[in-house]
């Protein structure tokens, strides 16, 4: 197979942090990962957290002669924050927002308004690159799931899970169409977690830090490390090293190979400079694709009394969120039918009044009428949270049916 | 080709118009449809509006024996209402939701809360048929796009152009996956529409009604119908004859040849019964799909130069939504500044009242809070407003420039 022709893909991937008004030296830290891209000429640059529209319309200015094609993914109220550049054409989009994200009245995590998705581009490596004869299909994926923001009492794990899977299924279904898929993103897992598992059980995706034959950068390939000044550093308390949650995952769909010669991250700061790019690493890789004989076929990665395993573990977690969803539908259920009673009850009151079966004034109006208040905003409050819950159990069902069916697909595999 | 195996694949798609507590005569409907199934014998059958999922239990039970493969798409508050019962294994499943789908406070629509979407699942024709050497994979979707509640002011238009416009990028992006494609359900377009024109002309889909060798059923294949009992007869009073919005789509993907033989509608009543299955008519297609020795590749249904123009109308439409949705952007935001101005107003007044600046009491007490009250309440509504036509104006936006990289695509093709 040596010998055949084949083609470098040199990927960028990073979590921006740049949130308007909120992430530090933003406009600084841009203009940073603006002049790094062009110096460097990557292949593909898989871009999240890039929350500002302007900030991707300055960049894209900026790229426009090494990286012709972009794309700007939107979704959600504030964004995806996902965006692409690159040096190939851009044939296609795709935007798959994940059915659960976190809860709206969690104001100060906020992933809910975030509308956190996987966003799906294919291209066409050109052919002007003269090193690959017939030209690979690639669907480049920048991503983001749910942030973790206590890893003891993990709330939000059914929910990431959930994406986890909904991701897993979107590649699946979606890789066909393509001949080398490579995935970006920050995926809020530690390697070793159940959703990362599952992720790359169930799709046959690579890991590129485990793959590459050189690695160059942080310890473990973290992508959160405690030197970057932007840390929070008591996040970091019980991993001294950090913790890796970016990923560049690959794998190869039809008649090709792909290997990973090379992965780099940034170790705290950015190349040659006193700032980092943001408060995550950026992750490198260099991938190397060959054209084979036949075809690869579809492969699973993990074995597959393993990936049952994993999906059964996985199905767990997920059944444990059901629960918690349905204690909450039922509890924020029962305090609309409460604040509902309660209106119900003053309305009677007053119409009693009104009557002229009480004597005079039974309660003072100023407390009465603010009484009826609060109560109307209970039960607006309370259904709202109702429904939302609601909306969480089905999803959370649909998945783990899903599950179950995969799972009876692996059992039943000769 | 004569000669080679080949499946016969015949198609059920029913919207069923089964709504707890509103539908009429649901119960012995959803009976009537359960019967009809098991006697006839269906491969496939696609069936939306199903909100109950109770009603899916029964039919799961009463199908069990001739479909023993059956998947309920959950979503939304209320759910998808999609549901497929299949004679050939379901591997996998996926649901996609479209990002826009109608507005919450539209509550007589509703469409919002069901959170309209297309399932895809994926079978594989069992080789226990004994008619096709080669088993094609196909991934029956079932589907249901916005309602259209006033065709000469369709507020919707955008709204469905958006989802048609999901469905048929859902579609190219899955459907490699695939050795045949299989889409019904009520797409709530006439067969003209641009929307329509859109999704058949971006996939490559064919419409079963156009190509099939054989009819039987209403005139033009309609599936609203002025003699269905259930049909509000003010709503066709432009088309005295009906309007079609139901269909069975279709492709082959791969080296696979389909031909629609025969198309069939029910005409008011179910089969020999004296009520009809639901609202719509039934749409019955019997397919024949066949091997052929080179793979067709995946071609355009129309003539390129005429899909660019029915991406431009649909691009031009899906503007004219965008700049709706701007201004409802605007008014809503407006409102809630001036709503938040009113309650810092009375907040001054207060504590200019507590400072002893103002003599006596400016105010009755009770009018204060009422207003105070009333203020909060319009800021709260505004704000959510606000935040969805935010929502609503990306997802416009996203689909007009992915529609846009499409228009250069196709003129850029050779």
């Amino acid at each position: 197979m040596e010998g055949e022709p084949t083609l470098q893909l040199r990927v960028f991937d990073l979590n921006c942090w740049a949130i308007r008004y909120l992430s530090k030296r933003r406009q600084e830290r841009v203009q940073l990962i603006g002049d790094t891209l062009r110096r460097e000429g990557f292949d593909l640059v898989l871009l999240q957290e890039v929350w500002s529209e302007r900030d991707y319309s300055d960049l894209k200015v900026k790229l426009g002669g090494c990286y012709p094609f972009s794309h700007y993914f939107r979704s959600g109220v504030i964004g995806s924050g996902l965006c692409v550049f690159s040096r190939f054409p851009i044939l296609d989009t795709l935007l798959y927002q994940y059915s659960l994200n976190g809860y709206p009245y969690m104001l100060q995590h906020g992933d809910w308004f975030c509308g956190k998705s996987v966003g799906l581009s294919r291209s066409r490596a050109s052919a002007g690159m003269g090193v690959l004869a017939s030209r690979p299909l690639f669907p480049p994926s920048s991503c983001q799931l749910h942030a973790e923001y206590c890893r003891e009492k993990d709330a939000y794990l059914p929910h990431r899970l959930v994406q986890a899977w909904e991701l897993a299924q979107f590649i699946r279904h979606t890789s066909k169409a393509a001949d080398v898929v490579v995935l970006g993103g920050d995926l809020n897992m530690h390697p070793e977690d159940v959703g990362i598992r599952l992720l790359r059980g169930w799709t046959g995706l690579r890991d590129a830090f485990a793959e590459a034959t050189r690695f160059e950068g942080c310890e473990d390939g973290c992508t959160l490390v405690p030197n970057n000044c932007f840390t929070v550093n008591s996040e970091l308390l019980p991993f001294p090293l950090g913790i890796r949650i970016d990923y560049i995952l690959y794998k190869a769909v039809s008649s090709f190979t792909v290997k990973c010669e090379e992965l780099k991250t940034t170790t705290g700061t950015a190349p040659g400079m006193d700032i980092p790019f943001s408060d995550h690493e950026a992750v490198m890789a260099t991938l190397r694709i060959r054209r084979q004989g036949q075809a690869a076929g579809d492969t699973l990665a993990t074995a597959e009394p393993t990936l049952a395993d994993v999906v059964t573990e996985a199905r767990t977690e997920v059944g444990v969120g059901l629960r918690a969803a349905r204690r909450q539908r039922y509890s924020a259920g029962r305090m609309a039918v409460l604040a509902l009673l309660l209106l119900l009850l003053q309305a009677a009151a007053v119409l009693g009044a009104l009557a002229g079966l009480a004597a005079g004034q039974p309660f003072p109006k100023l407390s009465f009428s603010l009484l009826a208040f609060l109560a109307l905003g209970v039960l607006l409050l309370a259904t709202g949270l109702h429904l939302f819950h609601t909306m969480e159990v089905k999803m959370l069902q649909g998945t783990e049916e899903q599950m179950r069916m995969a799972l009876r697909a692996l059992q039943e595999r000769p």
